[in-house]
């Protein structure tokens, strides 16, 4: 896999031997068209960004969007294609301290599956327009889902390194 | 792929020819281990079940959870391996009416990617124990994220197909 210079490996981070073999196998069903580039162009997290992106899902697949259009809001699983996937401990520039990959959204990860919970703003056949996403143009999907705030929202949820960092 | 009774096609459904290969490939990362043997016995989902479930994470990952114990709630995902995968159009039992695969938490969809929040009670070294989760005991573990309020929690989001069913 492509390993850019962004992901090398800093002081206190450990990367690991992967498997020699995969387990199980993804199809790419559309892809994510954005406003960025490169990811120094990227905004930091979903919500420091309103633009509206454009969600193209393959032909083959378009069927399965019948009744997404009465969902306010998607959950969107998207490839982070350009990730190394071996580094267990990682210390993000912006926060300095080495953590743990699982404790961080870091799109460094054994499996690289990014996820995002954007605002549907329209669906055109197999066009969606979604506001709320924040990755590379270009990104490939996986899989999209409706958002049930029953089981999904938990506003009370709290994460304690990350809290104590913006304090 | 394992496609068993409870999966086959209904009426109003609609299969269709998945590509060749694969684009990416995925590793188990762990188990998850719950009460539940048989799909029949899973809870309808994680809200019914207040069952405290055990994820183990493989020996050469664990680091990856340092300082992941701070958080209150974690994105679990986690490959649903008995689920066919070629089901756009699908008729789900309880509620009766076709939908598409992207409108529905089916585990049957093009990536079997399932998705849910749980409330993290306790880390002990690769071991974590969880409560929100309504999977098959045995259940391969693709990720762990924590789940950031500010982010992932959209209490107002509705799905209006859903609302109407339950009226």
């Amino acid at each position: 896999m492509a390993q850019s210079d962004e992901f090398s490996e800093r002081d206190g981070e450990r990367s690991i031997d992967l498997p020699d073999s995969f387990d199980a196998g993804l199809f790419f069903i559309g892809r994510i068209h954005t406003p960025w580039r490169s990811r120094q162009d990227c905004p930091k997290n979903s919500s420091e960004s309103d633009a509206v992106c454009t969600i193209e899902v393959e032909a083959r697949y378009a069927d399965g969007l019948k009744d997404l259009d009465t969902a306010s809001h998607v959950i969107v699983l998207y490839w982070m294609h350009r990730a190394p996937r071996n580094l267990v401990l990682q210390r993000p520039r912006h926060y300095g301290e080495t953590r743990g990959v699982f404790a961080l959204r870091s799109p460094a990860r054994p499996n690289p599956i990014a996820l995002s919970v954007a605002e549907l703003v329209r669906i055109d056949g197999p066009r969606l327009e979604v506001r709320g996403l924040d990755c590379l143009d270009g990104t490939p999907l996986l899989d999209l889902k409706p958002y049930f705030a029953s089981t999904d929202a938990k506003s009370a949820a709290e994460v304690g390194w990350h809290a104590r960092t913006r304090r």
